[in-house]
């Protein structure tokens, strides 16, 4: 009886993921795009603000902009009176100074006019004749936005790097941006291998089965900030696979899947090895043991299981910080809720176990049934991690349970 | 002193979303889009599966078709012999039967040729000249992955309103779909008003802004499922508002920003008043006082203050749920964390008050600046919701904060 695994010695999943994680880099390239498109990308330079926001200071209120001394002595009982000497309706402005005695009513928004110092509200006050009655004394400075007050000219605002929300983009549209300079996303080809596989939308010939992994990778991959190529399937034999490798070296990350038997397994091995330096192959997790990992002049090449579940696990566990990181989006950080076990559950894999389940009225039940079975992930809320060394999980017990969400 | 104030009652928080996810209705209308485009969006058709996936009984490892019974007496020392009539790589298949005595070579994902009903691994084999002797005995069904197991022919597999997860997409492709019914997004016009106002890119003049908050909206929009019409910039007229409101009546939601002086804001209540029916104007939120309500054709339309901090905070509190719920995505749930609070915080408002904070070692700072200032949302990390009837939180106080991610 010879030993036919391919696998000589499995990998940790942690090892495996700091691996790939210390291979893929951050995209450098950078493009300018349209700021109303630019939610969720992130910032490839420091942005200085070049201009004060408010540009100049302006009422925060509908009022009178008056000499705040003059009103000190007013009351409910005793207004003081201003001439109305003008009217600021949003959009205008005045460059009459006020004098002694005088006011200008003027709109929330509008600079406050030369002379004046305060805003009393509207509320406070009543306008008859073109004389405005002033109810309550304002301070200096009251009801006015200073300039700069948000923003300081020459303030360095936000910083490369920044993941771009909808208030950092309000910060650029207030200082005048009508576009921003981003980090490129990072270019994925993801392949199908297998002579058997067709892509979706194809007639099936006899032993033939539908092209999954190459939807649900360019799925996630899209979901994580990546800009995808889906490549036509191909064939696992070393030319065609070689192929492949060197056609979507112009990427920054090439995705394979599939190989689901022992000689296909090998063929991206072979490759990886020929052009370039193979990392790992074979990880201590199930499902998803035959998976690799290698670089190709630089290029970060992931070889992903054949099998459905398999192949979409793994690409949760190592495909979405890897890409997060080229990304140079934040780590995700899924939801995990508290639930006991509907069932007893035992594993005895001698390998981390991604067991997916389902969860009702806080009761998690298995939703895993194999590997090539990719309603093992399609009906389950999240998945349990189980360590290497636990056989049985008892009906009852408490599990952390990760949220696909 | 006469009241100023154009609104006659605050509407509280939790009663003014109410009102405007009983208005919004979920879209209607579908498209059909390529799968590998379909992730995260909302399934409009049940998906009943009109084959078994997998479509045929298979090898689920490398090793030798058998009949199970013929294995029985092996063991490690006395293995069974049987003669190799035949081998199956990936993607072949056999309808040769194979009779007593004989075995089939078989890859991972073959169809089971007749007469076999088990797999022997090819881990407890060994092959020579044509015979392969094994080394374990496997019971009827060993290694086999039955036709239908994933998914059952006729099996209702998804639901319309299902959001197409990857694994999800998985399903659809593994049962030969190419592409996918989906609902529309909804289309949302967003319309920034002022005479102030002036689109980033264009030069400012004296006592002119630049737009913030179409571009905080549209952000926040594309975010959370909408596709987005970003409208040029309206004077606040009743002749201007009333065109505005009637050329975008096409769209599903019209979304308004601006009018943050007094007579401004009552542009847009007087047009809604008068081309259809308002609902509510005012809520008891602080900031974000001066926001609007109302159907027109049965159209909703969304006021939201002038204020960039306003008007974006309110979107995260009203429009993200009402966008949401017209996309048939699931409500977002924020992450929450607990802080301490790191100085004493004020509040007399007599209105709830979305008060946003910075966090750093577990405690929270106050990033509110004012309403005015779109850095009071930029460098915050989450925000706290005070009561209407709480004036202070003490410093060292714990508080609960929804984070912006």
């Amino acid at each position: 009886m010879k030993d036919m695994s391919p696998f000589k010695l499995l990998m940790p999943r942690e090892k495996a993921l700091k691996e790939i994680l210390n291979a893929v880099r951050p995209i450098e390239r950078t493009e300018r795009i349209s700021l109303e498109r630019a939610v969720g990308r992130v910032l490839a330079s420091d942005v200085k603000a070049d201009m004060d926001v408010p540009p100049f200071d302006r009422s925060a209120m509908d009022g009178y902009a008056v000499k705040a001394e003059e009103t000190f002595e007013a009351s409910q009982f005793n207004p003081v009176k201003l001439n109305v000497v003008g009217v600021l309706h949003a959009g205008e402005s005045s460059d009459k100074p006020i004098k002694k005695g005088e006011c200008i009513r003027i709109a929330t928004g509008c600079p406050i006019p030369p002379g004046a110092d305060a805003v009393v509200m509207m509320e406070f006050t009543e306008e008859k004749n073109g004389i405005v009655y002033i109810f309550k004394p304002v301070h200096p400075g009251a009801n006015i936005a200073r300039k700069g007050e948000d923003i300081k000219r020459g303030e360095a605002i936000l910083k490369k790097g920044d993941l771009l929300s909808p208030a950092k983009i309000g910060v650029l549209a207030s200082l005048g941006h009508k576009d921003v300079l981003v980090y490129q996303k990072p270019r994925v080809a993801v392949i199908s291998t297998g002579s058997e596989i067709r892509d979706p939308g194809s007639p099936l010939e006899k032993g033939q089965i539908y092209d999954v992994n190459s939807y649900t990778l360019t799925s996630i991959l899209l979901e994580n900030g990546a800009s995808v190529t889906r490549s036509p399937i191909v064939s696992d034999t070393i030319d065609e696979v070689r192929s492949a490798v060197l056609r979507y070296l112009d990427h920054d990350l090439i995705v394979f899947s599939g190989g689901s038997s022992v000689g296909e397994r090998d063929v991206l091995v072979k490759v990886v090895e020929e052009l370039g330096e193979l990392i790992f192959h074979g990880v201590q997790i199930k499902p998803g043991k035959p998976t690799l990992f290698g670089l190709v002049e630089g290029k970060p090449i992931l070889g992903m299981p054949g099998y459905p579940t398999s192949c979409l696990s793994n690409a949760y566990l190592f495909l979405v910080p890897a890409i997060r990181r080229m990304a140079r989006l934040p780590p995700k950080i899924p939801r995990k809720v508290k639930a006991k076990m509907g069932v007893r559950i035992v594993s005895a894999s001698g390998r981390e176990q991604f067991f997916t389940v389902k969860i009702k009225n806080g009761i998690a039940y298995p939703a895993f049934k194999a590997s090539g079975d990719i309603t093992s992930l399609a009906n389950a809320d999240g998945y349990i991690i189980l360590p290497v060394n636990l056989d049985v999980i008892e009906k009852d017990e408490e599990v952390t349970v990760t949220l696909f969400d």
